[in-house]
C-alpha cells in the first residue's frame, strides 16, 4: 500500500476518527486505525466493536492496498506536521513497518494484521430517512445533559429516539432522563422515519456524532434497525449499536395539571443561580426558589460558609398564582437555562411534585424536574 | 467595618490575593482573607503561613474595622456579580456574619476572628533595591521551569538569587536546577543589592510574584534578609519565607571546555523535537541528535509504536566540529527551547558530558542539559 495525501487532509479525517479508538490498549488492534487505498480513494476506519467510523477522503494512490498503524500516534504525528505538507505512505506489505515521509520528516510505525480488525457488521438497516444537520443537533443538544451515568440503568445511558403520537399528530422525539431530570425534544417526523422502531442511542455514539454536526450544513442520513443505527455526514459513516433495553414509559413522569405558571429572563435568572450557588462549593447544594406575584427570590444556604439571596422584580419576572417555595439542584438549573433562549417558563404543581421547564420561544422542547427538599 | 468599593476593583485585588490563601483548609482561617479598613482605604491580606500577600484598594468607608471570611468563596460571588457593581460589604462586630450586597444580590458569609489571623513578621530587611518588572520577568521566566519538585531536596525548590563575580564583573544571577538542567540567566547588580546575601526563593512566591508581573510596567521594589523576602509591586506587597538551606555550587556543573558548536533554528529545530518526539508517548523517552557538519538529524524510538527521524540541512543548521551523537529528553529540550528567541546554540563535549545551551541573542542566559543515552 503506498499514497499520498495533503496534511489538511488527512488531519481533518483523522481527527473524526481516532477518538473512537481505544485509548486504553486492552485489545492492542482497537487502537489502531485501519488505512486502505484503492481507486483515488482513502478509507479511514476506526472501531471499538461498539461503534464504528468510517471516512473516505481523496489520495494520491500508488499502490492499493491496507494497513492498521496506531491511532493516536498517527494523529499526534500528522496534527505537528507543517499546514501545507503532502504525506506519503508507504507498507511494503506483511509486517513491515508503515513509513510515513513528509519532507525530511520520516517515521516508521508497527502495524497489526489488516485480518485482525474487527469488521462491525450492520446487517439490514430497513428503516432510512434524512435530518437536516441543524435540527439534528437541536435535537441532541437539548437532551444529551440529562443522560443517566448509572450504569446499572443502562437503558437510560442514551437518547430515546423514536416516534410518537403527540397533540400535534406523530412527532420525531429526542428523550433522556437520569431520574432527577427529563428532557424532551420534537421535530416533524423525517419522511421515511415513520415506521421506525424506538431505539436508544449510547452516550459515546451521540458525543461521535456530535462532533460531525459542527461541520457541515447538509442533511444527515440515518438507517436504522432495531439493533444498529447509521449516521452518514458528507464523507463520514459512523454506525453504532442500540441499548438493547426498554427505555421507561417517560410520559407518566411529565406533569399535566401545573398551573402555577412562572416566566423569567433566562439571563437574569442564570446568573442570578450562579450568584446565589457561589456561597457554596457544593455540586449538589439546593437554590430555593421563593415566587410569589412578579417576585422571584432565589436564595442558597452553605453550612460552612454563610447564605445568599437575590431578588428578581417585575423586570424580568411575571407571575400570578398563589406564592410557592420550591428547590432545585442548581446544575440542573444551569443544564436546562443553557439549551433556553430567552425567557424560562416554569410551571409548578406544589413544592414536592415535578415542575415542568419550557423554553418560551421554543414550544417542541419540554424538561421535567423533581424539585429538592429545601 | 463598613465599605463600600467597585466591583472591578475588588475582583482584581481578590484575583491577587485569593490563591495565596490555602486551599485545604487543614487550619480553617488561613483559607479566609482579612479585610480591614480605614482611611479611605481596604487592605486585604491573605496568607498560608510562608507567604502572605497584601493588597490596598480605594475604598468608601463607612465604618473602620476588620473581619474575615473565606477568601474562594468570596472571590467566586464577586466574578459572578455584574460588572458594574458596587458592591457593600457591612460587619455588625464579633461573630455576626459578613453581610454583602451589591444591587438585589445579598449574602451573608461566616466570619472567622480577626485576631485568630495569623500575622507575617517579616522583621528587619537590610538589603532593598528596585528592579525593572521586565528583567525581573525575564529571571524568572528563563530559570523556573527548571526548579526541582523533589521535597527531599528541599534546597532545590526554589530559584538561587545572589550576586555573583563573572568576566563581566558583579552580576545579579538567578539559579534553578533539578539535577538534569540548570538554568542561569544574570542582569546589571541594581543599586543596593551589592552586599545582599545569597537567597532561595521558594517555588510558590516565585510563582504567585510572576501573577502580579503580568500587569504593571513599573520598577518592582525587593527588600530582603536572610530569612524573608519582601516584593512590592504597585499596591501589592508579597512577603515570603526563604528557603532555609545551602544551594549547591552550581558553577562546578557548567562546562568549561566544550568547543563542539551547533546552531540551529529555533523554530525549525522545536518543530522537529515535536514531530520525532510524537512517535512516542512516554514523557521521559529521549530524542537522539546526531550531528555532522551543517546536518542534524533528530530521531526517537518507541519498542511499541516504531521509530521517527528528521534531517535538518544547512538551511537551518551551522557546525563544522567533529560528528556526535548525542540524546537528550524531549521535554527538557521544550522547555530550553521555549525560553529562546531565534537561534539555539548548542556546545557539546562528548556523548556523556553536560552540554551548554545558549540563546545566540541573549548572552546573559545560561542552560546546562545533561545527555540520556541513546
Amino acid at each position: 500500500m503506498k499514497f499520498k495525501a495533503d496534511r489538511s487532509t488527512l488531519i481533518r479525517a483523522l481527527a473524526h476518527i481516532q477518538s473512537v479508538a481505544e485509548k486504553r490498549n486492552t485489545i492492542p488492534i482497537l487502537a489502531n486505525v485501519l488505512l486502505s487505498v484503492e481507486d483515488g480513494t482513502l478509507r479511514l476506519t476506526a472501531t471499538d466493536m461498539e461503534i464504528a467510523v468510517v471516512e473516505e477522503v481523496a489520495a494520491e494512490v500508488l499502490r492499493p492496498g491496507a494497513v492498521t498503524a496506531p491511532a493516536a500516534v498517527l494523529y499526534d504525528i500528522v496534527r505537528k506536521l507543517a499546514d501545507n505538507s503532502v504525506v506519503e505512505l508507504d507498507h511494503p506489505g506483511s509486517d513491515a513497518p508503515l513509513a510515513l515521509r513528509a519532507g525530511k520528516y520520516a517515521t516508521s510505525l508497527n502495524v497489526l494484521p489488516v485480518d485482525d480488525f474487527p469488521s462491525m457488521v450492520a446487517g439490514d438497516l430497513p428503516n432510512t430517512f434524512r435530518i437536516a444537520t441543524a435540527t439534528l443537533r437541536g435535537l441532541i443538544d437539548r437532551t444529551r445533559f440529562a443522560i443517566s451515568t448509572e450504569e446499572t440503568r443502562y437503558y437510560l445511558n442514551g437518547i430515546f429516539l423514536h416516534v410518537a403520537e403527540g397533540p400535534l399528530g406523530q412527532m420525531l422525539r429526542a428523550v433522556a432522563t437520569d431520574g432527577h431530570r427529563l428532557a424532551r425534544v420534537e421535530t416533524e417526523v423525517p419522511a421515511g422515519a415513520e415506521g421506525m422502531p424506538g431505539v436508544i442511542v449510547p452516550r459515546k455514539t451521540i458525543n461521535e456524532l456530535r462532533k460531525l454536526l459542527d461541520e457541515g450544513t447538509s442533511d444527515i442520513e440515518v438507517n436504522l434497525s432495531d439493533t444498529r443505527i447509521q449516521f452518514r455526514a458528507g464523507s463520514v459513516l459512523l454506525t453504532s449499536k442500540l441499548i438493547d433495553g426498554t427505555f421507561p414509559e417517560y410520559e407518566r413522569v411529565i406533569p399535566k395539571g401545573n398551573d402555577r405558571i412562572l416566566r423569567v429572563g433566562k439571563r437574569d435568572f442564570a446568573d442570578a443561580v450562579g450568584r446565589v450557588a457561589a456561597i457554596s462549593q457544593e455540586r449538589s447544594r439546593p437554590v430555593k426558589l421563593s415566587v410569589s406575584p412578579n417576585l422571584l427570590t432565589l436564595s442558597a444556604i452553605s453550612p460552612d460558609q454563610g447564605m445568599a439571596k437575590e431578588e428578581l422584580d417585575e423586570n424580568s419576572v411575571v407571575y400570578d398564582a398563589p406564592p410557592i417555595e420550591i428547590g432545585f439542584q442548581a446544575r440542573y438549573l444551569n443544564d436546562i437555562t443553557d439549551q433556553i433562549e430567552n425567557e424560562v417558563e416554569f410551571a409548578f404543581a406544589d413544592s414536592a411534585a415535578p415542575t415542568l421547564v419550557r423554553d418560551t420561544n421554543s414550544p417542541s422542547a419540554l424538561y421535567v424536574l423533581m424539585p429538592m427538599r429545601v
